[in-house]
């Protein structure tokens, strides 16, 4: 039970750590030096170079000796505010402006909330004096909220009445958002140019056919099931193998390059290393030669393996990138069944060309529904029984164990300043080990899950992430208590039971959340803007690997916007901020300036830092939605949880409709806006394609559409100077003819014989239609 | 606690009172009065003629007496199975074929469950004699039911093994039954002939628009975003009150033909009737004058609203059938997104012209949210809380206020016989009239609802009556208490406990369903074959009404096959069946009984009697199947309960997994083979498109297209013999240029002003498009 003046404490010293690392921050930013790590998206985009390069004094290119620079440190602030949001979009996609606006949604929410709260509930609760009376220990904190208010009392219907205004108004700002979201998307895929993910459809789950290959079989059933349309395809390889092999000879090359430049800055001694494991032990050789040597097996590897993806039929898989004349044609096949078995020739949208995850192409389809199950089993153990792997390391990872497995520390250990340092921190440690390697197992499993996007795959991780901190962070905070015993007491509690032990315990946690806050929210995002792991990680690489300009563009490190890590982090502070609004308003402060404090960090980040790995035009909006909804039905039940204990069951029939009305809500929001990030509209698609016919009469579609889908192992064949083969790039584009002959000579069920070939397309793929069927 | 005695006496009392309506019916049938009300499906199809026109005897004509069809009474049951499906599918449709399936599932799932429930688990519960030791009051059924195997016993492995035995069993026969019924679909989609509603969509929510009608718009936007496709459409009228007139005149137009009869048969005495109030008072007046000029007026009221509903574009509503040159065309528009408003423009496939339930297309679509919402609430009320108007009606009606209220009664009522009789009958009177008006509240609750089929309406008040038997008929009659009861006691029980609560108490009512299934089952399904009401109803008609053989025909009352009351009514047994497959084998046989005999019943009425209102090409599948499952997770629930009160608690992780499979089973029908009853894949619209052009090249389809979505009041105009206009037949059809000007002439955000008509439409209305978004 912490005492306002405990809480303005910790909001000094967390005031204080933010405030530290932004000094540090406007101080490093301005170093010559820094320049990469601070402004890398300015790089990507041929917009700056580097200061190395450019003249002047030597000192001045790697240290800032302007004073007047100094003085202004804060006026980056102002800065990111600066650019207009068209602007923005251009600058870094329509992803990254409408992930900032997320935040500006917490504000938009919460500031006339707060308002409303501090004019209303605060002298309501305050006015109450059952806490003084109740000879209970509480705080000023305790004061000022909902526990200050007897046991019946008439007031709880402001509180009431109070959770109709917050829903109401939530949902007002949730539907402006969504109809602003979906019009944002819709305008920047209309203004948008031509772009080959408009023409083009991927096809997945070829059936196999003895007669024809997975090339042959895609061009005649579209050519027979979409004439008019029907452009041309692309077969996907198995090309996981080349791309490892490729990726390896990479890594063999910077060892390469590390051990030339040490030779060259030391030409009296050549470089040797141990070949053993991590070079601890082995046979001592020549480094040079060594990587050499071994770079060049892996380059004739390359070659030989691309020889084989390319004249195996096995390594191609049943899925195709087919692309189409028009966008009308594409959206039809993208929306539509083709063929009577549904789990076969399955359509859906191609993602964009930097978008696809190669990796999982490869996947055959009918185990997706295998690895599905899996993941999710695999997800619901994860998140209910992680504590106990962690126990386990914790009961070993004590100090009696250390001392025995190394007994040579003993002397150390028995410090006993150093002993009560590692007793203090080590249990905590593997706990945070694993969270900080929780994004990337959650990660791991939905790449494992199949999906075939960037996009797809960090959305999926967000909500798994969500889920995780909604049952670790949020009830596991509120409930102390693992997961699994609560999953446990849930499942022998009386359904209504739950939201009251819950809803009871909220007022209580109110403190620690207002630290979280601080610590989570607004140190972490100060930090998030220092780049300390980027800058290091920089100078380190600068230091041993970098000879050319290129090399250091290479070192440089942008990172991404993270939406599978930042965005549950943001609906934990939304779920928290709609939790305590009526409970205990005090906490809304603190919220509003992690939300503001934040939208400036991050506008600053993308504005100046962060790469665009793809573009999804805003489709991770309705997960934004639904997750800040059911935020608020969680918000609605724990409440009406709380009011039932105190004596204010009266209430609960307008309390329960409200839960009911949020849902109506959402399904309203989801029939009118979801589609827009779904499917795309034939009339759209229609006028583009006339626009365009109208424009560029004749347009090479052909050409354009050529290279975009081809992995991205053989297009940067040529980069690495290596035999590169054109048989993929060019391959089976461009001899199609609009009449192709069957090789079938099988023609069970159908009456006529038919020719062997020769024949014209139509009537013969009918007939081979229907002896299929 | 009924003995085996007991069932026994039941069973022959039931036997025998479905044995005396065989026996009715197999006399009635055979009389050639009653040919009309046994047999009418084939006068329907006109492969039968009445035999009152035929020559023979005059007794002969009405009573049958060759002794010989006597004898052979039962000889309808092997020629109700002779029958051939492909030929009952021809005669009757694939719907009641389908239908008819149910009851053959039935015996696939439960004869072999009961052999082996009879082999293996019969013994293992006869062999105990844990009743005979506990000194409760017990009977021989429940010697034979897991009541008697003792707490903790291993014996209970085998009901465990056996569950997972009929688990798999049901799922074995559930899928091949899917497989098989949507080949059968899609075999008959494609084998048959040429419909309307292959070719035709039916767009909703055209939007407003100031400067085009509707008709107008809908060409445009079709010529516009499927120019390759469209043919023509068919603007949709709301003629409800024109209908709603026709219906009257039909009615006064009986009355009409009655007082005529009278007349004919008695010409001393010219008919009257008082105009009062159900004719019981008021005016006495010429009943034949009256009748004609109200029949006259009528007329005149029909001829002025039908051309009101012609003229005025009011009437017109933002509803249209789109029929498009291809069965590709309509399959592609039917499945995509349209408009980038999602909720503007909205394309589904047509349903048949006889299904459409044309009072609902004149719903405007904003209203279908609310009503969906309306509909929903006063579902749950009427589940949970109907008994609390018919308690009411109860306390009313009693003997005290009868006698009240009609104290000229008061001397019977007081006849101690006819006193205890009331006393008996009455409270139970209330409930059973409502649970015969029932169906009809659901059926007039979907109508609400608004879908636009007739399958669709029977679908959705088959979904919701299954519901309310699940809720108050099965979990009713187990825990005993009204539903509202059990909702209140389900929220304050911990959620592990409402399996419990239920598993114990279902097998001490074996024998309560056992009775069930005898009276409402045999006996009712016996009842269904002889066709009381409607054998009554012609029979009056007959003699009132009937003056030429159009009229008799008219007086035939075929019925349907009642699909959204027979349907939930098997998904009961199958309930029943599962769920006590492992509890109480015993009632197995009587449920296969059931299934057997009702199979006959229906078989012989679907061929003889019932007409088919529509044909949806068994598109309610994918309901039977999931209600089925949803039986059989029920089931498995309930063992787990009853297990685990039963000390064999370490089996409830084996129990868990069976739920969960199931849903993955159901996961996998549902995507493996419910496509085929929602969508339609574009290969087979493409084959038989391919096909078509090739067998008759110069179809004209716009012809057969022409007069197949006419309102049936439009239709049947001619009929009744009064002034029908031809506007609506075949108005707008014929005069659709292929390029048509537009009427607007503001054109916001045009960079050009373009001319005002007379120009192309493609290059205009991409302009107006453009302005729109």
């Amino acid at each position: 039970m912490a005492t306002l003046n405990d809480i303005g404490v910790a909001a000094a010293i967390n005031i204080l750590t933010a405030f530290a690392f932004l000094l540090a921050f406007a101080i490093l930013r301005i170093q010559p030096v820094n320049d990469r790590v601070y402004f890398p998206k300015w790089y990507l985009k041929g917009l700056r170079s580097s200061p190395l390069v450019n003249g002047g004094a030597f000192a001045s290119k790697f240290v800032n000796f302007d004073w007047k620079s100094y003085i202004r440190f804060l006026n980056w602030m102002p800065a990111a505010l600066q650019m207009p949001e068209p602007e923005l979009i251009h600058h870094a996609g329509l992803d990254s402006v409408v992930y900032l606006r997320i935040y500006l949604l917490g504000l938009k929410i919460f500031v006339p909330i707060a308002i409303l709260a501090f004019a209303v509930m605060i002298p309501v609760n305050w006015t109450n004096n059952t806490l003084e009376h109740s000879g209970l220990t509480y705080s000023d904190i305790d004061k000022l909220s909902i526990s200050n208010i007897p046991i019946g009392s008439n007031r709880f219907w402001t509180h009431l009445v109070m959770a109709y205004a917050f829903t109401f108004w939530t949902c007002y700002v949730l539907k402006r958002e969504y109809e602003i979201v979906a019009a944002m998307r819709l305008h920047f895929l209309a203004s948008e140019q031509r772009r080959p993910d408009q023409f083009t459809v991927l096809v997945r789950n070829v059936p196999p056919d003895p007669h024809e290959s997975v090339t042959e079989l895609v061009q005649h059933f579209f050519l027979v099931n979409h004439p008019d349309h029907y452009l041309s395809h692309r077969v996907v390889y198995n090309a996981n193998k080349l791309s490892e092999l490729v990726n390896e000879r990479k890594k063999i090359q910077n060892w390469l390059d590390f051990y030339q430049n040490k030779y060259q800055r030391n030409p009296s001694r050549r470089p040797s290393i141990k070949t053993g494991f991590l070079g601890l032990w082995g046979n001592r050789v020549d480094a040079i030669d060594f990587y050499t040597s071994k770079a060049e097996r892996l380059s004739r590897d390359i070659s030989a393996e691309r020889e084989e993806v390319t004249n195996n039929p096995k390594s191609i898989m049943p899925a195709s990138f087919v692309s189409f004349k028009t966008r009308w044609g594409a959206a039809v096949c993208a929306q539509t069944q083709q063929s009577r078995n549904p789990t076969m020739w399955l359509t859906e949208w191609a993602p964009e060309p930097r978008d696809v995850y190669w990796e999982n192409l490869a996947i055959p389809f009918v185990y997706l529904t295998i690895r599905r199950l899996i993941v999710g089993v695999a997800f619901f153990f994860l998140t209910f029984f992680f504590m106990i792997p962690i126990a386990i390391v914790q009961s070993l990872a004590n100090i009696e164990s250390i001392e025995k497995a190394f007994p040579f520390l003993k002397p150390i250990i028995e410090v006993k300043f150093i002993k009560s340092l590692i007793q203090g921190f080590l249990p905590g440690i593997a706990l945070k080990i694993f969270l900080i390697f929780l994004p990337t197992i959650l990660m791991i499993m939905s790449k494992f899950e199949g999906f075939i996007s960037l996009s797809a795959l960090e959305r999926r991780s967000a909500s798994r992430y969500y889920i995780f901190q909604f049952i670790n962070v949020f009830l596991g905070s509120i409930i102390t208590g693992t997961a699994f015993q609560q999953l446990n007491n849930f499942i022998h509690q009386s359904t209504n039971q739950i939201p009251k032990t819950i809803g009871v315990s909220i007022p209580m946690k109110a403190t620690f959340f207002i630290t979280f806050i601080m610590v989570d929210g607004w140190a972490g995002v100060a930090g998030e803007i220092l780049r300390l792991k980027p800058l290091i990680i920089y100078h380190l690489k600068n230091f041993f690997l970098v000879k050319t300009e290129k090399d250091r563009e290479e070192a440089m490190d942008p990172g991404t916007i993270g939406f599978n890590t930042g965005e549950p982090q943001i609906q934990l502070y939304f779920l928290l901020g709609l939790v305590y609004a009526v409970v205990t308003p005090i906490l809304l402060p603190f919220m509003i300036v992690f939300f503001g404090f934040a939208y400036v960090v991050y506008r600053h980040q993308i504005i100046n830092v962060y790469n665009q790995e793809y573009e999804s035009a805003a489709a991770f909006w309705p997960d934004v939605h639904v997750r800040i909804v059911v935020a608020l039905i969680v918000s609605q039940l724990l409440l009406m949880g709380l009011l039932s204990t105190k004596g204010a069951s009266q209430s609960t029939p307008l309390l329960i409709t409200l839960p009911i009305l949020t849902i109506c809500f959402h399904r309203f929001c989801k029939g009118r806006y979801e589609p827009a990030f779904v499917r795309y509209p034939l009339q759209e698609a229609m006028m583009k394609d006339t626009l365009e016919r109208a424009k560029e009469a004749n347009l090479n579609l052909k050409g354009f559409l050529e290279n975009a889908y081809i992995h991205p192992v053989f297009k940067s064949a040529d980069d690495n100077g290596s035999d590169s083969d054109n048989d993929i790039t060019t391959g089976e584009w461009e001899q199609e003819p609009t009449l192709v002959a069957t090789k079938r000579t099988s023609k069970r069920f159908t009456p006529l014989p038919s020719k062997d070939g020769g024949s014209l397309l139509s009537s013969d793929e009918v007939n081979n239609e229907r002896s299929k069927t």
